[in-house]
């Protein structure tokens, strides 16, 4: 592969994926809406771009073969504040990938497009959409885009569902945790398949318990190695009163299910927002 | 009830629902884009209002028990275009149903948010989405976010996947054909109904060559009377040739499904444009 | 047929069978722990059983072809006193109907064995049992006992999950009414289909509104032909206010999923306690 | 439609079909192994086929647009016996119709496909097979063949899995009873419907006690208008004793599938060979 | 967690579950109906009770957190004989859960809830219930009693549906074992999971040849250590002759599928009578 | 066991297995169309038989326990040129089997009897058929016989669909490899599994990208140790380009797929011939 493309680079995730990407392709353009986002690897450039904004992504994807758009905001904000980067945003890449020629998208999704099923259904990747904020409604929005640009223009997609890539400080972490290594594997295997056609996986490790099922993606090849049970009895330990009433106890979503919609916070319970970092 | 409003009031759809409308509740506020439209019912009153406008909306539905959203662009156009009518007017609608204490929103979705789908699949209302068109798309985006607001915040919502309510003229209306008295009759349950959750429904009628599965919303009472069946020979006997290469007759979607995205002009084949039609 | 036996003769939903089952075998040998149910039609006996006593009911038995079992506590009562007529006494009829050489229990069974189900969910007849209430978890118990009467001593067995055999006061009953007459349709099917094995079969009429799903027993003929669509006008204009938090408004159960667990008073709602009565 | 190919024309469902087929397209060619078939109706010409003789049936195919293939064995025979007509059979209609290019094969498949289910699972056509007998067998092949020829080589298929088009003399056939009329429809469906792919809809009237799940093939169109319940007094009243220990009752197949296999002699009991009719 | 409640701790599995039991919470409390279960482990205190008697139960549950119901007749008996100690044992053990505010009813549940289910089906934890003997019909009316109370009652309960905890001594039990080491385990996740709702899961090893399918349990991060195909190759070797008329071998009860109801003595063959053993 | 037939002993798979079945019974008979497959191991002797003739399979089955069936045409040829070995011998080696009074027939399926499925759909060993040869045309046959075998005729089988059992040389059988050793411990669970009714099970090794589902079989004790991953590097970097368009990459059968019905050579793509080797 010549070339791929990463937006968000400059965020949590984004930032542990540019040294591996530079191994899969010639060349990987890493993009971010902020200045700069510190020293460059070898076959890495940066260029500066706001997904909200068409021409600036049609541009950054000129010539690449695979774009991985891992740029959104990644919090819980009102509609407002989430339309541009996460809706347009994805719109934009999605379309200027179809203009561009490009193979595929390999898409950050989350868990959070599915996060009103009660946690103890083992959900599966070919579910009814359920989102439990505005953050996972654009998620919604973005894989539904994304299967019909494969299916009226052939463009391929894989959307990673990922649930929680970030230290395991709750007991739904322990079920819900994607180690970076295994973020690395599950990117690799989006990129490496010689064909997905439009791919849903969720992004989790080998966790003893992990609440979701994979099995239908299984011809990707995704081999999670990593396992958050080595933190149970730490976190078990020091985990607060469990309570049944508690929609981030109950739901796949955790804390998103039990926020009002809108509010934001969120990410720094678990997640962090990439684009506010730098 | 007491009050009930209508968007896209001056549509080919919602001019037929006006009156049967005046009959359900206290007062029917009817609304379109467009500076009047007609002669007022008795109980019916009009204000003029731009569903993309937030405030525009959040004015309109001051006091009202339900909504019946029906104004949109009723055609294939680019993204950019269905932005603002069918994405942002679904979330404000929704948004100021929310703030204004509404009870429901009964809303006119789309075979399109599942046209890809193909014809021999007997769909039922709960199939993952697969749009064939932005339009479609926007009913996924619609519907997505009114599981949410039921799931979130108590809002209900009915779904009514529209499948071809217009002249029959074509082998696969015969199918797809929802009579204007079966569409009426949908819109009454889904507003008689006391309780409803989130629903989803396809509004199809009687016809023996019916091609989706409404048995799961049976409890909303949905007995359409009227059947294409009694066109078919005249239909048939004029039809194009058949083929099987032709999206459009192996689709749920038909020419929604065979037409490239953005690419408008589908209105005129079984679907006029209610917002450009006064 | 040569003889059948019905036990609860002198309750409400029994009292409508007594008649017509005299037309379907030579003798009808009726049976309560009343004295007397009144004056008996040409074919038919009464003899006073209690089925809570194993040897009443072998004797209740001797000679019989098949039994139609509608005897027990048609009410919420506390487990205790629901154990004798509506555990033990399923027991019984079972066991006895084996003893005996008895090919088949007709037995009224409940939706109150779902009733859990949200209410617009289209439970078919092998969903797992999510009873709501102590009399609803006695009909589980029998359906399994049943059950597993077919698959070890080839005893078959048809369960009639009866939604609500009365008159039609509440929107609810709109979908889950039984008419009197596909009440005996109902129960004659049951008879007379010459080899049922085991098998479920939801008791309703041919309602518009009607929540559940008979299709999977279609082998057994029961085709009902009344519908409470014609009470939907005066009973949605008399009905308290739709309340998306009542669970007798959201689940299948109705008021018994929202009453406490052994709290009596429900038979007054829409069912009568039968063994009472008399 | 220009012209149709008929197999099996002399024999009993054949005979039935003959005059109405001449409706659906200009020309009509009849076939069977017999010398003659009696009478033609206007529009129709006789050729004397072997269908177990490749070159007899690519001559016969000649110029056709569809074939309606009922010519068979219809009988339970040693599998050499069957290897012919019906193994071969199929596959030469198959292959010429394909290399005559026509547009689409009617098959008359047959219950007996799938015929070891048992009776009270309500099976729907995508069922996996479950073949009775060889007859049965020789069904499942030619099923698969045709999903083969449409999958591979674009040619459409409508098998037509009829259940029992006889007199009704059975408690069995009031469940599976397809009237002549049912029949006619059914063909003719299958032949006016513009587009079908590679399609399965069961052979049944609208019987109360019907067995099996049309509903997937809504999409043809097909719905039937008679009921066999009309006879179910006289016939119950007449039926043998019941017996869950015999398959024939217990299975969809009947007495297909308690005969042994390869044993002759189920065509007198509700099927007719229509080979040796003539 | 400060108290647990162990019942049948007398009985062969409770005896396992004593020490470890006492490592989860600062007090265990065991019980049997035995005079005595010997010497206790630091933090266990040892209450006799019959579970048969509500207020024995009611009493031994004071102040507890969890309760684990391991206490029952371990044999198929006669129906009346299970009545009080596997049914009202049962209906006992949650009622006092309930009323002295317990969090969580851990039970001993047993593949003879569905031991009719041919081997050959490979089932999941949301099957209907398919009981092999009056043992399985108690094992089903606990779980059903379980989810109600979670339904009505917010009492989460975890049922573990052991295959066979016992020494391998027939090609079954290469399927269906369950090491000690892995119950402990599974005991635990059943507790330290701090929010379950209403659980089912299969209590078997990793075996090559588990017949059970626990992946909708895998929230509860259940992972069986010990496989029983190292003893393969001796227990096949001295296996009885393969059958397949015998129930034994062909549904995942095993004996228990093949013995008449009632019949004592399946104890001996896989289970022990826990609670005659002292 | 006393004796073991295996058909097809001087192919490639069956080559392989030869060893291996000596030490499973006391006498393994090899048979192939060949003059002789070379040395013997101890316990084997060999019969030249041509398996389209059914008395010659009659005489090589006799007094045997179970027959290995891996003769066939192993490339996709004319259904003529297939009718012979793949078709008739089929049939004369279940036939052969019944009369012999053999106990089990394991039989080499192959995923071409599903090949048109796609790859993306993680298929079980229950979905219908969908053959993408003749070749897959006779495996489903041959499924479709042997499960009447056992459902009329208490005849076991276990059909082994086997994806790829040959060198590793492109991105597909990264997913479908199965490795010798593995294909050895398949056939061994497929014969000392006691009781194996009618079985259906994939052969293919432990590999990260395998994209069938083998788990409803999981009661058969097959646990692949090999994983094709440790040729992904290379195998990846040297794939010819990636096309959504070529079915032999985007459906189960690969090359099987996308070649014309009955054009031979795909034996040389990763299938060979065994019957033309020797």
């Amino acid at each position: 592969m010549k070339k791929i493309v990463l937006t968000g680079a400059g965020g949590r995730l984004g930032s542990y994926l540019r040294e591996p990407l530079t191994r899969l392709a010639g060349t990987l353009v890493s993009s971010d809406i902020a200045e700069d986002i510190g020293m460059l690897y070898p076959g890495e450039s940066y260029i500066r771009a706001d997904i909200a904004d068409y021409d600036a992504v049609h541009t950054l994807l000129d010539g690449a073969d695979m774009v991985v758009h891992f740029g959104a905001i990644v919090d819980e904000v009102p509609f407002e504040e989430m339309l541009g980067p996460n809706f347009l945003g994805a719109y934009n890449v999605w379309e200027a990938a179809f203009r561009q020629g490009l193979k595929r998208v390999v898409y950050a999704s989350s868990i959070h497009a599915v996060g009103m099923y009660p946690r103890n259904e083992f959900i599966g990747i070919d579910v009814p959409h359920r989102p439990d904020t505005f953050y996972g409604l654009a998620k919604c929005f973005a894989e539904d885009l994304g299967r019909m640009y494969w299916e009226k223009r052939q463009l391929e997609s894989v959307c990673l569902r990922i649930l929680s890539c970030a230290q395991v400080t709750s007991p739904r972490a322990l079920g819900t945790w994607l180690s970076y290594d295994d973020l690395i594997q599950l990117v690799t295997r989006a990129i490496d398949t010689p064909t997905t056609g439009f791919s849903i996986v969720y992004g989790v490790s080998d966790n003893d318990r992990s609440p979701v099922d994979n099995s239908a993606a299984s011809y990707l090849g995704y081999r999670p190695r990593d396992n958050a049970e080595r933190f149970a009895e730490r976190i078990l330990a020091e985990a607060p009163p469990a309570d049944t009433d508690d929609l981030a106890q109950m739901r796949h979503g955790g804390p998103f299910a039990s926020t009002p919609l809108g509010q934001s916070g969120l990410a720094g319970m678990n997640i962090v927002d990439d684009r506010k970092k730098t």
